[in-house]
């Protein structure tokens, strides 16, 4: 676990609220939106303003049309970005969970957003495949999803993520705890009311 | 003019900070940008926390591919209120400034966002043509443009809206503080920052 937040943060210091995007990549499966709702707790009982964007919620407000090409992924991180952008210039913080595969388009969100926390939310696809949530991994192997993250479609993981979760090892709460602890560290709780 | 906020505001009173979106409906070049400029920088100076979504600008960050049939106008209007609805529920004023011809989904709108004032930006289409700001009211009559509001495809102007402003016959700070009185008067100006 790094925390790279302190460093990017230190001229929000002092101010009395501050928006940031706590970003979670990682395979479908992995825990990105249990993860998301347990950060969202805690948060929520510390009187944080928060917001969750989950990438199934965007797909069917913003992204109606849009497929799982390479191109269409990109474009539907690309506008999950620009609303939790608008929503981090107002001081909220931001959880997005999607799976959000393309590094390129990632650090594209993290340039335009500034502040930006990426949470890799890792579990070995073997685990992924076995909790298969939704179903969905049965349905890449029986080939009736193509392009599917991990199975025939490729997942670039975060060479530098400020926080990784191994969410095969940790429970849930450890996980969360240890992001709130990040956010702590790097001053984006300093003045939650 | 009418003033419903208040009727439906009154539910939020006493809050320390509320969020509304203010609509700004109207033909090309009726005024829509120019007085949410306006606004957004009367209530900039009374320490209220505002965001102008503008049409043009959300077709290029969420709605790359959408054109201008009934239903992808529709669309575009749907994702605009997504992002107003966020943004509203954070406790932000939104000014949207959208030519949102189809009363329908703008009636959608208002029911999904609750806190919703919608103002009317009313010009003749012929001083609208002679505005003509972006020069499309030419193209259209061109025939380079087809499905242009107000020339070949329709605009259905709001039956009941909280404000209508005649901006061939009003200036632009006099459309402007009317807005602004009746914001404050529908108490969402209760507890600006």
């Amino acid at each position: 676990m790094s925390l790279h937040a302190g460093e990017d943060g230190s001229r929000f210091a002092g101010e009395a609220r501050r928006g940031v995007t706590v970003w979670f990549t990682g395979l479908s499966s992995a825990g990105k939106t249990t993860l998301g709702r347990a950060v969202e707790a805690q948060l929520r009982a510390r009187g944080c303003r928060v917001e969750i964007l989950d990438g199934d919620e965007i797909r069917q407000r913003l992204c109606r049309g849009l497929g799982f090409s390479k191109e269409d992924r990109d474009e539907n991180i690309r506008r999950i970005g620009y609303v939790a952008e608008v929503l981090t210039r107002h001081e909220v913080i931001v959880l997005v969970a999607a799976i959000s595969p393309y590094a390129a388009v990632r650090r594209e969100v993290r340039e335009r957003i500034g502040a930006f926390v990426e949470v890799y939310v890792n579990a070995p696809v073997q685990i992924c495949e076995q909790r298969d949530v939704k179903g969905l991994y049965k349905k890449a192997r029986a080939g009736e999803i193509q392009g599917f993250t991990g199975i025939d479609d490729p997942y670039e993981p975060p060479t530098a993520p400020e926080i990784e979760c191994r969410t095969d090892r940790e429970t849930v709460e450890e996980s969360a705890s240890k992001i709130v602890r990040c956010l702590e560290e790097g001053l984006w709780l300093a003045g939650a009311r």
